[in-house]
């Protein structure tokens, strides 16, 4: 740290990544990743003519990305917003919509990380509310709670969804404030409440590529709301860093919707993957929570949180440990292959005989 | 505009990015893009095996670009950040380096219009700075100034720049703030001064891709600076958006590094054509003033900037109007091929005929 750091950000906790070590070939099940290559409309989109196109700045409009989502879900392209990641957006949100002196910001105490680092960051006011002993997020506790409100749906690193019917309630009961919903999660088996946002002005939907569309390393993210908040959104991208999606992840993009059947199908096959390995775990006497996303966050009794990660980790197998005190002695574990699927299972079987001897 | 924006931002002034009209074919020559193709390196590294990839997600370090970048220039990868564009750069050493109850920012009164957006987002008290006579920026204007200095070396949209000489001056009398020389255009003739950041711990060179390295549309900015303020970016990366580079710019940078001599070569074809320009418009009565950047500025008596503007817009040649009051009768027009400056030259004749019936 330099002595130029503004006071404001010394203390500033940043958010931790997960490991990306390179001593070895590992299973990565750590980063929530799909295991699935991006469709062949998108390999297609990248030709050697677009690369030479890179000399040329990208359209800060983005408006045949932004036409083809707003396709995809039935809107017009002034409901839809695209950046750099579904955290840019959440950056940008908490930026536009939690002003510390205005109101405020609530989300639940486990959550995603981030959520935590972007109050801090713009010095907003957060009330961070537990979750229910089950790991459910209580809807009845986000009624009238007059702050800006946000869920992840489903949660991370729990996996657990709310209703629609839950998340109406709660956007309802807020209308004097944003109720952003992050759908980072939502297409491997929850329930997306995009459609509540043509009723309710404060509600805005975020989703991204990073997942359900094999594009983590795309950088892409999109939000769905009224054109207001959209405007928004837009306002503070054009006063930030207004050409923030290059080229090629545009193109990617914009191929990827054109294909939606193909990373459906994906998500399917990520929900029986998720179901075997659910099965196989509880068979080991794992308590696996119930999860819609494409991760599982699961423990045992017979080996701590800790050393699991460690053993699978010693193996040649990454998944994410938590070392907050109420999450420590579980696993987050992302869905792959069946066969990677069934390569963990068989270690995790190996890791326990050698833990009872 | 929503009525949950923050009051703060309400009357906030975006940028106005360079305006991408698709009515017709347009000879672009309004946002400073290079008119070479990214080197061959670039082509190659961009292959189908690495879009396939794009499911993982990208190195949140940038190790490789970065380790690319410190060699290139003669430094420990502790010395450069890396990230969306080099406006993600100077958003971040807004939010960094000039908070509002520090210190506050000095810029030139007529420079890159960002400077004023991000000092206007963050609630920074901005001292702008007017140009001598003659465009040039004074350095003794900027010395012992105890604020953070912002300054465009070359600055835009004149083209002018200042010697190492002066901007050690500068920074040498404000060791208490960063100084911040902003190089976007300096391989196009003038001097850089990322050597002085081996001497003073208060210097940050930000550079960008986007000019020299045929590369606007990758999204690709680096800073080089102490291991300290480069530590002070990298948490306010790691606290908005860690993985904001994507893969295949990631790859496209590191690439073009290795083929330095490419872009060099052609930095000298640009100087050629500005230098062919520069006559050419001066044999015309024009007054251009001394530009060392990828663009001239220049103004004419017999035909006001706008008007300028708008005949060459609509015979399809696109340059750049600023509206501001002492600038208006200029255009700031991008150095392209040899084809398009005399295809811009002999467009130019022609409406000054025309102006003269």
């Amino acid at each position: 740290m330099s002595r130029f750091l503004a006071d404001r950000f010394q203390s500033l906790d940043a958010y931790t990544p997960g490991e990306q070590p390179t001593d070895m070939k590992y299973i990565k099940l750590n980063t929530n990743e799909s295991p699935f290559s991006p469709s062949p409309a998108v390999l297609r989109a990248i030709s050697e003519e677009r690369v030479r196109e890179l000399r040329l700045y990208s359209d800060p409009t983005c408006t045949l990305l932004r036409q083809r989502i707003a396709e995809q879900f039935g809107f017009e392209k002034e409901n839809i917003f695209v950046s750099n990641g579904s955290d840019d957006i959440l950056n940008f949100s908490f930026m536009a919509f939690c002003d510390g002196n205005r109101c405020g910001v609530a989300f639940p105490e486990i959550s995603y990380g981030f959520y935590k680092v972007y109050a801090e960051l713009y010095g907003v006011d957060a009330k961070m509310i537990p979750l229910a002993e089950d790991f459910s997020v209580r809807a009845e506790d986000y009624l009238d709670v007059g702050r800006t409100v946000v869920i992840a749906n489903p949660n991370a690193p729990t996996g657990i969804a709310l209703s629609v019917e839950e998340i109406e309630r709660i956007v309802a009961s807020n209308t004097d404030h944003v109720v952003l919903i992050d759908e980072a999660y939502v297409d491997f088996g929850g329930e997306s409440c995009v459609e509540l946002t043509r009723k309710y002005p404060n509600l805005l939907v975020v989703r991204t590529f990073s997942k359900s569309y094999s594009l983590a390393g795309a950088r892409l993210g999109f939000a769905i709301g009224s054109s207001e908040l959209i405007a928004d959104l837009e306002k503070i991208k054009y006063s930030t860093n207004p050409y923030n999606i290059n080229r090629l992840s545009m193109l990617a993009g914009a191929a990827a919707m054109e294909e939606n059947d193909y990373y459906m199908a994906n998500c399917r096959v990520i929900e029986q993957n998720r179901a075997y390995l659910t099965d196989a775990l509880c068979a080991l006497g794992f308590e696996v929570l119930p999860s819609k996303a494409n991760f599982i966050f699961a423990r045992s009794d017979k080996i701590g949180g800790e050393a699991l990660y460690l053993e699978l980790k010693r193996r040649g197998i990454l998944v994410r440990h938590f070392t907050n005190e109420k999450i420590k002695e579980y696993n987050r574990i992302t869905i792959g292959t069946m066969e990677e699927m069934q390569i963990l299972v068989q270690t995790i079987e190996a890791i326990l005989k050698e833990n009872e001897r």
